[in-house]
């Protein structure tokens, strides 16, 4: 039985970023059903596990987390020799692996979580888009998106030469928009097309999608 | 000469954050003064060391970095065996601290830099604040507070028992918000209101606030 527990739902961003990870690393894990619709998130027992009441949370043994990005972090750290490496331990490479992480949490995630939600998940529910915040955060996006275009013109992965947790972590975000108005946005840039190609392409995140109920 | 340069402001809560960290690591470095009001971050020799624009950016030899966050973490990491260790090598220890260091990024300062710039910053320039942005960020503050406050009643400090990255990042902040309305929140819980009074009243931190010009 595995020890790895992960609490979250499918469609959840946050949550396809741990199950994408632990795929990477090829390692067995659980997955417990939160069903988002029926706010199982805000009550006993799940925010006993994240007094935030967001998903995903995770346990290891004994170890209980919430926050997707410190997840990863963990499972990187504590299983680095099984699957893909998914970080460096040169010091200056690590640092800007770190960089750029924190570009995708603090710039990228800003705006592509909002899209997501507007372009991405209101229509399955039916409810109608704001023009007004699909119209900023897509100026917005524009802005990151040719920051990323140079960056990717110098080096094949956001983090340097090799797939890291920095690319992995836009994952959820681009299945979400690539089937969304937004899409143009990636296709426009020739390398941020290239990469977007390179990276949904990876087999561990068809295992992700595979979660997704049709 | 001192390898290690900050380019940044000393009024800018990101600036802070890396320059208490060196001062806890007893590390030299260059402060290269960028001044925001006359818009030198939005334009070159800066915008090279950062496309975003934001303030503060790092070089430590030919390492050249951005985003706070990543710095922090560079310093800590390059620098283990120099002044506060404010990092665990124990992956456990580490991984608690890497979720507590998303709460405030994620969480808190999504809050706190609002009511920054409503609170601590606008009143510099004598600019009207906006009510409602104050109001529904205090409210946001209060629930974060409410977990803040469960968590130190069991650790000393948000990562653990000891003063870490993660209790140092909210410093700059504290600094403008303890000298507003918003101090209320923090002196109303006394866990925190005892946090706020530890790690405000390290040596590191009153170093960083001598380098604001009266």
């Amino acid at each position: 039985m595995a020890t790895i527990k992960v609490h979250g739902s499918p469609f959840s961003t946050a949550t396809m970023r741990v199950t994408a990870t632990l795929y990477e690393k090829q390692l067995q894990f659980d997955f417990v059903y939160i069903n988002l619709q029926n706010g199982e998130h805000k009550k006993q027992p799940f925010i006993s596990l994240n007094p935030f009441g967001q998903v995903p949370a995770f346990e290891d043994g004994d170890l209980k987390l919430f926050e997707s990005r410190a997840i990863t972090q963990y499972i990187v750290d504590e299983y680095g020799d099984k699957g893909t490496k998914l970080i460096s331990n040169d010091s200056k490479k690590k640092a800007i692996i770190g960089l750029w992480s924190e570009v995708e949490s603090q710039h990228y995630d800003q705006v592509a979580s909002k899209l997501v939600w507007e372009l991405g998940i209101k229509p399955l529910f039916e409810s109608p888009l704001d023009p007004k915040v699909v119209e900023e955060n897509e100026a917005k996006l524009n802005t990151i998106l040719d920051v990323y275009e140079k960056r990717l013109s110098e080096s094949k992965y956001l983090g340097g030469e090799c797939f890291t947790l920095v690319d992995l972590h836009h994952l959820p975000s681009l299945h979400y928009l690539m089937k969304s108005q937004s899409k143009e946005l990636f296709e426009s840039r020739p390398h941020v097309s290239a990469w977007v190609a390179d990276i949904t392409a990876r087999p561990a995140w068809s295992k992700v999608l595979a979660l997704i109920p049709n």
